[in-house]
């Protein structure tokens, strides 16, 4: 999916939702235990209930690598549903690797090609040679790790060398290697005012923006400061729309919460004439 | 195991040895391949061709993931199979996770739990919260990325602010987190000499050095400027013993591959009179 499809897709289903598939099989409801495949049975039911307002969704890797060989079985299966059913919907592994650049095109080819993600969170620590492997794939993208909303965020991504921070610096530096048609950047929403400072680095790259919601980031703070006028943000939400509710009813309600952040994003986009 | 534990071995076997298994399947010899796990079977005659002159094993992650849940499963049965007939050898999951910090939890109970590594190699870039959850298993270790041999080491981990470079922030830093007791470091045999000023900031703690031999380092530098009073140091070599040969005999000749960096190590363990 490239950059003007991505968009398409925003305007029509005015929204820039990613459901995170943080699939934690400890918190799915208990009446889907006795399944086959649990978390595959969980996550179909949250696809289908939340398609509608949402153009991305993002599984986090750990959540299935936990489970060994049975849990990749359940990823690949999320990822041929999602993509069977809903193929206009962009496909974000969450999985944050990097490594020297003959082991980075091997985890380039488990996600990129042997599953048909469109994207993959990637760690920028090693630099150029760890990242450019994931880039040698036509209409898939690179998400790097810029500024990250936990905690140890501030352990080194605001190192600072001539008034400039590290994260400032992956930004910058990591231009050199993809543009806006295949690299997005990670930045957290608990640090939304950041949004305007970045947007002088990056103008046009989309964004994805985990950590509103659960994490504590506002919607109406990273539209204010990170929106542009090809909306430029995908926003995260995971455990605020899957784990709203845990009875037999948590797919509705998942759907209702999506829906609830879809209309919000489609308020924005018509205040920031994206719309 | 403990840091006393891995020492001991080290005595034991004169060799301070970690023979990666990249175990590329594209690379194996051909007659292996009519094999049901032809991986499995490559790995499980390296292992014991080499365990005599080893004290320790690091899969590389991704040349499993790659292969999706077989692939998983190829690496549950490596790491069931060295802990079962070798259990005193020292097991790295090259991995290079890190995530915030319920989703670490979820990686570390993967690999330490799950499966019986002892150790996980960690990115640093999301800082504190992101590798606390590995630590949080008795007699299991964190190695944290800190000088890599790449490339692309020098787009980041060479910023420098107030004369400290990132990479040495990385190691002082992370020394408030974990202790010479469950902390390493990988640190790139391509800059050996840099090792000395690298035993400045971190005098006892074990180095997890990669890149010698296809990757270019030399052994004699970094025992000249690495080795401490308990070695402190596992070298790793992956394809330099996996792929020496790839005929019939691949096993023998990476036991004798290995072999001849065991001799060239315990030499240097008795200069240095760590023997």
């Amino acid at each position: 999916m490239n950059y003007k499809q991505l968009f398409e897709q925003i305007k029509l289903k005015k929204s820039f939702l990613c459901v995170g598939l943080d699939s934690d099989i400890a918190k799915i409801p208990a009446h889907l235990k006795n399944a086959d495949d649990p978390v595959f049975e969980f996550n179909k039911a949250i696809v289908d209930a939340t398609a509608e307002f949402t153009v991305a969704y993002k599984p986090n890797i750990a959540f299935y690598e936990c489970r060994g060989a049975a849990g990749w079985k359940t990823l690949e299966k999320t990822v041929n549903y999602i993509k069977t059913n809903y193929p206009d919907i962009f496909l974000i592994a969450d999985a944050k690797r990097g490594d020297i650049g003959n082991t980075s095109k091997m985890y380039a080819g488990a996600f990129l090609e042997n599953m048909s993600f469109d994207s993959i969170t990637v760690a920028p620590y090693m630099g150029e040679d760890s990242v450019t492997p994931f880039l040698a794939y036509e209409g898939k993208w690179v998400i790097l790790l810029a500024l990250t909303s936990n905690k140890g965020a501030f352990d080194f991504q605001f190192f600072e060398q001539n008034n400039q921070k590290l994260f400032e610096k992956v930004l910058e530096k990591s231009q050199e290697w993809g543009t806006k048609e295949n690299m997005m950047y990670v930045v957290g929403a608990t640090k939304a005012e950041m949004l305007e400072d970045i947007r002088k680095i990056t103008p046009d790259h989309f964004l994805l923006v985990p950590g509103v919601g659960a994490q504590g980031g506002s919607l109406q703070e990273v539209a204010k400061y990170g929106m542009n006028s090809s909306c430029g943000l995908l926003v995260n939400s995971s455990r605020g729309i899957i784990f709203a509710d845990t009875s037999d009813n948590f797919a509705a309600v998942a759907g209702e919460k999506a829906k609830e952040l879809q209309q919000e994003m489609e308020q924005l986009l018509k205040e920031k004439s994206v719309l």
